[in-house]
């Protein structure tokens, strides 16, 4: 297959990549995009089949291991663009390009899609609108072995750049699903799984909580907390004991906290 | 004490507050800066005295209450500025400039400035870059109750206005310290405090370890891990367990994940 090469920053290729940094043209097309050669990797580890791939010789870190990767995706069928460095740089989102760029379907991202094993442990996101927090849960989901995370009313998509970036790609390999808060909860109590909702205003300690069994932790905005229905549906309302200044954790870190202390207790039972 | 006014985007002393920025600037005069009215309120809180108080009422989100700050500051003899909306603009540092911003001493940072409890929980940092780690690391430490923050081979100050933002103004409450890591092992030596080092290479869960008692937690950056002094002087090393695809959770994930169980295990002794 002959590869295309686009050397002009006007190809109007190149449009339409950039016009994917948008949540309507990305929902529209199902698209999202992927950049960096880490990310890429673990897309593809976790089984993402690339739409077209973009890469750029020059900016490459180890352009003799990366351009395999290049091959590969080539002989897999995949169409694979070449730019020049000028064209690169034009659609590149971030800082400290590193000269690969893809188009991926986008996640699967219905309560339907998600396959749950027994007793799952399940983290739910309310409302959270950074997408570096959503992105930094997503790792943390991954390194624990969390079965599905659920944005729940998000404002932020899974597909946004931002989120993948943050993730380091994990928004591919760790099940995802975005609903509005009704349907989450009603999903999680028709699956039967225990809603555990973080909050400061309550005495239970997430450690004296049992976080064994099907359980779904549920985090709210820095700035507002989770919303009363989530409050009032949980099954428990558990606190991470505070003792400082500043009103509170970051919203990734409580996440981090909580689903860490559920690790312990599942190694445990 | 008449109130001194800018207006112009021009003034020279809007040129000096812009100079703090830089690192050198800051430590030649031993002075940091620091932005936003909550971060303001911790700062005060904590007990800093502010050399100067820059505002701008049209900026201010509710400027009845926040007004009353900057008397009481008048009143306390501070140098309290009044900027014009384009002069604070041209100083502010952050996106969504909320009209405050001051000059403080920088905090303290030597080792020999600690005053540690008896069984001190401590968390060192080594090689951190990013100012927004190191901040978000301090909100997890104010939380969490940690006795002292030890930057070891820090490439980034204490000063940094991203540091004293991410940290939500908690660098100024919570005991921080600056030391090569030469000088960080040795005091926490002297101090028979045990170093429990972060590491992915070693079979010991950090559930596993005993975080009670005197107990110092070292991590180092996402990208090299800590450095081989701190892994051959540690007491032990210790593991977060990860199940997942991506290389390793973001530094300061790691360290509330680490931190929390030493809370957890120190409030059941």
């Amino acid at each position: 297959m002959a590869e295309l090469t686009i050397t002009s920053a006007a190809n109007p290729r190149l449009k339409q990549l950039i016009s994917l940094r948008r949540r309507r043209t990305r929902e529209e097309l199902g698209l999202t995009l992927l950049e960096g050669y880490d990310e890429l990797v673990l897309a593809l580890e976790a089984g993402v089949r690339l739409r077209t791939l973009y890469f750029c010789p020059e900016l490459m870190l180890d352009a003799d291991v990366q351009q395999q990767v290049v091959d590969e995706e080539r002989d897999n069928g995949v169409e694979v663009v070449r730019l020049a460095r000028q064209a690169f740089e034009k659609v590149a989102y971030r800082e400290g390009a590193d000269g690969f760029l893809a188009v991926a379907p986008s996640v699967r991202h219905g309560l339907d899609q998600l396959d749950l094993p027994a007793d799952p442990l399940v983290l739910v996101a309310e409302g959270v609108e950074k997408p570096g927090n959503l992105g930094a849960m997503l790792r943390t989901a991954d390194a624990a072995g969390v079965d599905a995370v659920i944005a729940a009313d998000p404002v932020t998509d899974w597909g946004n750049p931002n989120v993948v970036r943050g993730s380091k790609g994990t928004v591919f390999s760790v099940p995802v699903a975005s609903a509005s808060t009704d349907e989450a909860l009603n999903y999680l109590h028709r699956n039967g799984i225990h809603l555990l909702a973080a909050t400061p205003d309550t005495e239970l300690l997430h450690t004296d909580a049992d976080l064994t069994g099907p359980v779904a932790i549920a985090v709210g905005t820095e700035k507002y907390g989770l919303s009363d229905e989530v409050l009032e549906r949980a099954d428990a309302r558990i606190r991470i004991p505070m003792v400082g200044r500043a009103n509170s954790l970051n919203v990734s870190t409580s996440a981090a906290i909580v689903l860490y202390e559920a690790v312990r207790q599942r190694a445990r039972r």
